[in-house]
């Protein structure tokens, strides 16, 4: 009687020496055999960008009994690419991208490079899951998320998730977590976006920073409003961006 | 009587020299004022990315009655946010991005760097359409698409957008347009991404290249049918990418 562990791949976009992915792959070790393909150094915001221009190479870090470790010298989307094609023996049963140092939520997972691999897992049909927690420390605490991640990922294997539809899980920096609600994407943009310094030589350059401004603080159902609430969030995320909503009145523009 | 001419900014993921920019300037220069804040290089394949760890400039470079350019150190959508901060003095009535030498439909979108442009404009309540055209080459023909663009446009200004939808474009190589058709999003993989070659030094590393392998060739009513047919697609694409019909399965799981 042959009990199969399942293959779970593990990416990030804050590479493969952060504490989060290291983190994720100690809390998750006994529930499959774990491939790592992670950048060799830090990728945040890199969304779904891939290597046009430049080759690239990956490495093996180290291997031990159920683990394997990668680096790569691409984006989190690369990683994924590349490992279908090099170091996977066979389709992974679940895709994991993370912990992010830092929240994804609402707009956010549009630029997110964790996200970018889990999206990329979902493109080639992987039950994928992104891990984000709210503090962008170096040194940030996972501890209090281990057990809702395991909870998640032993529910995803068991149950699977539709084609086209991949998770975005977010946590509050500390503190017990409250639960797990299902969310959607809150709505927002971001402002005061950059900061102007002066070069040395007289001209402008500008760093990216900015706040966020949620446009909808109060809606319990949005993702951001549980992290800041003390709930883990999960919010279902469709690789497919199609508006379907908007087909049939952009068809009476009669164009 | 005032009759302010639209506020049209423009930009694109393959630079400010690109042939396909500045095809797209000539043929909506009298819709409106235009302010170009573009790539100063190729950015293909950036998706939605931001630079994080470095700093970002532009600069002016070439301003005329009506129309004034930049280039921008950053990426597609550091060129939509940076343009927000510093050049623009009030809010666009319309983002541009494209002509894209290449298509952007189906999942192509999600990598492409020209819809990353206009992404960043939907988020930022701006209507924003992306357009490209099947075809690669450095010199490629747009000329085959002015009218249905300038179409488009003059329908968009009118019309406007919702909240959180935006307009992936795209066209066939060549040959007079045979209409336009309203699409959904192709659904398909990437196989055989990658090509490997041998280091001099003897490592092995790997080129981006594959093949679209298209799920569903025979559906009419995909970007990747219209444009190959003969058709412009325009594919509404939503910035929301919560699976909504996913929210209840999930709540199922009583995670």
């Amino acid at each position: 009687m042959e009990n199969k562990r399942p293959l779970i791949l593990i990416s990030n976009d804050d590479g493969f020496q952060a504490k989060g992915i290291n983190e994720l792959i100690r809390y998750v070790s006994d529930l499959g055999d774990i491939v790592v393909m992670a950048p060799d150094g830090p990728r945040s915001g890199q969304s779904s960008a891939i290597t046009v221009h430049d080759p690239v190479r990956y490495q093996l870090v180290r291997r031990v009994s159920g683990l394997t470790i990668y680096k790569c010298s691409g984006t989190p989307t690369d990683c994924i690419k590349l490992s279908k094609m090099t170091v996977l023996e066979r389709k992974p049963d679940l895709l994991l991208s993370g912990i992010n140092h830092g929240e994804n939520a609402g707009i956010n997972a549009i630029y997110s490079g964790t996200m970018g691999a889990v999206i990329e897992g979902c493109l080639n049909s992987i039950p994928s899951i992104g891990f984000s927690v709210d503090n962008h420390s170096l040194d940030a605490d996972f501890v209090h998320c281990a057990e809702t991640i395991r909870r998640i990922i032993r529910k995803t294997l068991q149950e699977g998730l539709p084609q086209n539809i991949c998770l975005n899980v977010n946590f509050p920096a500390e503190g017990e977590i409250k639960g797990v609600r299902i969310c959607r994407q809150t709505k927002g943009v971001w402002g005061h976006e950059w900061e102007k310094q002066t070069h040395p030589r007289g001209f402008d350059f500008f760093w990216l920073t900015g706040d966020f401004e949620n446009k909808e603080p109060e809606c319990e159902d949005t993702d951001n409003w549980a992290f800041h609430n003390g709930y883990a969030s999960i919010t279902p995320t469709s690789v497919d961006l199609t508006a379907y909503e908007m087909i049939d009145k952009l068809k009476a523009w009669n164009l």
